[in-house]
Parts: structure tokens; sequence; C-alpha cells
């Protein structure tokens, strides 16, 4: 009979090379976690974020498993080339749930994260998801990983044994200025993230992730590293 | 803004090109349902169902998505060409987890099912899932469908407008022999399906859901076409 071993510092931490991952990255190395990185390209175009991963994964020298597979059925703005990308929202539409969602993603990275935190004796999945200043994705909310953990709780065999993956949420109620605070003290090189959805060679500067990330360095009252590196290379 | 339209009649039907999803399948084209069929190819090393799920559904001429990649991190017989395929277990062992079980399979199902249904505007996702005559995974339990229900609910846009994805899971309390019985009534060419776990060109015969697909068939009173084919062929 097959038999986990579950480890209690031993972790899948769901990396895609964003800053709110990287930083449970960096978090989790603080904490001295024996990390596995899980990075699942799901055929989204902003394509540097998982270039990014990969290269900074190596650099860390920590596991790092790269799923690849396309949704086919797409149904989101980071999946489909024809559906526009939403740009500086105006305040009445912040509470409509926006084009770049793409549907059950968190459902699905957070059962591929559990699925290997089981086959690899981890104790728990880290996911950088927020609920402070973030797009207004429905399985970003507190009640929705609640609920995962729940269903993951039963739908395993760790679970039913009384051993149930925990998913942690660093990042959960931090905004986007307390999560840059966190990187700068944990120094990550935060010119080795990637946050903009346009899938361009630069940073749109326009995009929902691109905004937020803007507000939580000014607001940290920090430069951006990616952005001004990048502005200086342009003389500006 | 992007909308979805939820189809009353549309569903999205995992069908992996075994016995159980196969009659699902069917059960749904009786129904009129607009079908997607989605087989998801996750490393297993009975590939051959596989290869039957894909004719099969060509012949059907029905939409037909086929997702591919390995879980690399295995951790199962079903994955792991080292781990042994466990064969006439005794009735001491049926209680446990068998070393088929894959890690969170289900849930990575369900999720990606789920994510289909939201981004082609339907409203199941249909898995032949049996709580009777199974193999003790955690993840065909009732209380687990149940709660993934309620998880896909909280974590998605169809479920915060209030029209959560319906998990349907006709095959739930039957048995094998009601299975087979209703695969008889709806047509099924089972001879089109596979449940053999041992990846090989013919059914093992001894492996947990080679015995269980026996079970039903002889209880049902019929001949499996699959093997009675086989048998016939080698003059038996």
């Amino acid at each position: 009979m097959l038999k986990w071993c579950v480890m209690p510092n031993k972790i899948v931490c769901l990396y895609s090379g964003g800053l709110d991952s990287t930083v449970c990255l960096y978090l989790a190395r603080e904490q001295g976690q024996q990390i596995i990185a899980l990075t699942v390209d799901y055929g989204q175009l902003h394509r540097k974020e998982i270039t990014i991963a990969s290269s900074h994964a190596y650099e860390l020298q920590i596991l790092h498993y790269h799923l690849k597979f396309n949704l086919p059925w797409k149904g989101s703005a980071l999946l489909d080339p024809n559906i526009l990308l939403p740009t500086e929202r105006a305040e009445s539409e912040m509470k409509d749930i926006p084009a770049t969602y793409v549907p059950a993603r968190n459902t699905i990275l957070l059962s591929l994260a559990s699925s290997c935190a089981e086959a690899k004796g981890a104790c728990s999945v880290v996911i950088g998801v927020n609920a402070l200043d973030y797009s207004g994705y429905p399985d970003c909310r507190p009640e929705y990983i609640q609920s995962f953990q729940d269903m993951i709780a039963k739908g395993t065999k760790t679970g039913v044994e009384k051993h149930p993956i925990k998913i942690q949420t660093p990042l959960l109620q931090m905004s986007k200025k307390e999560i840059v605070e966190l990187g700068l003290r944990l120094k990550v090189p935060f010119e080795k993230t990637w946050s903009c959805y346009a899938g361009k060679e630069k940073p749109c500067g326009e995009c929902d992730s691109c905004i937020l990330r803007a507000k939580g360095f000014s607001e940290a009252g920090v430069k951006d590293p990616l952005t001004a590196a990048e502005s200086k290379a342009h003389g500006a």
C-alpha cells in the first residue's frame, strides 16, 4: 500500500513569476520551508511571466515543476487575443468581474498544487491571492479559499486520513503597498517579477495588473525597479 | 464586459473512454443535451482509453476537447510504472485507498470541466463517479461532490451571479450491474469502452477496474463484448 509522509516544513508554492507569488516564495524561503515551486502555463498570452518564473526558480535552486497545457475554450482576455484587455476601468465598472477573469483558474491551479503536495508529501499549498487591492476575481476571496480547503480535505487521501492539505494565503488581507514593503524586507528582486497582462516586451502600464503594481510601489514610496530600469534604458 | 450565457441544455461531460463515462455520454445524448466532451490525458499509463475516447467522440460527431499534460510528481500506480498495480485485493485491504488512487484527480478533472462549462456557457458538468461498486477513492464520494459544488459556486463568475455550475453524477448511487443495464438500454457499444488500468493491448482481467467491470456484466447476465470479442479472436 502506498503511504504518504506529510512533512510539516515542505510546501508547494504556486509561482507564476508575478510580484505576489514571488513575494510568497521569498517568504517561504525566509521561514526555512522546503519549497516545491509550481508554475502552470495554461496558455496565458502574457508568457513573459512564465519565462521569468522558470529562470528565477533555477537561480534559486529550488525544485520547480512547470506544467503546460492550453485551455482551448478560452473565455478570457488573458487567453484570447480577440478580447480586449480592459484599461483604466471607470469606478462604476470596478465592481464588475473584468474580462481578464479566467474561468475557474485558481481552482485549476490549487487542484494541481494539491495533487503535487499530496504526491510529494507536502503539508501546504501557498497561493498569492489578495482580496484587497485586486481585480475583483471571485476566486481570490477568503470565502472561496476556505471552501476550497474544505473540499480538498474531503477529496484526498491525506484529507481522509486527517492530515488535510492546508491552503496558505499569506497576502490575502494585505494591500499592494504592504506586499511591496514585505517584498522589500525579504529582498525580493522585483526586476525579476512580471505583472503586465499585455504580453508585450515591456509592461503596458495600462492594464489592471500594471495599475495595481504601480499603486503598490507608489504608496510604498519606492520606485519599481522593473519600470525604472526600462525608463533609464530609454533615457527617460 | 464579457458575458456568459448559461444554456440549460448544454453540458460538459468528462469522458475518459471508460465504461462509466461512456454511459454518462449516452445518457446525455438520450436526454437531448448539447454535449461538450472533455477528455483529460494526465499521463495515465493506460493510454488506450484516451485513443478510444477520441475516436468514439469523433464518430458521435460531438464537440470534443482533449487536454494533455503530465503530472510529473506521479504518486500513483496509474502514473508510475514502478508502482505495482494491486490485483485481487484481500477483503481486509478493500477499505484502504489503493495504489491506483491519483492525488486530487477528480478535483483536477472537475476544475477543468467547470472552466470549460463557464467559458462555453454550459450549465452542468457530468462525471461518471460511482460510490457503490468502486475502488474506494475519496473523490468518488457524495460528500466530496457536494463540497466541490459548493466551492465552485464561490469561485466562479457564474456562481457569484447566482447561476452556479451544477455537478451531475447520474451513476453515483448505482451498482455496476445497474450501470451495465443502463448502458444496454442506451445501446452503448461496450466494445468501444476501455476500463483496464494495466496499459496493455488487452484487458488484464486482474486489476480493480477489470474486476469491477466483470462483476457488472456478470451480475447483469450479459457477456462483455470487449472481452468476448477477444476470447473469440483467440479461439476461447
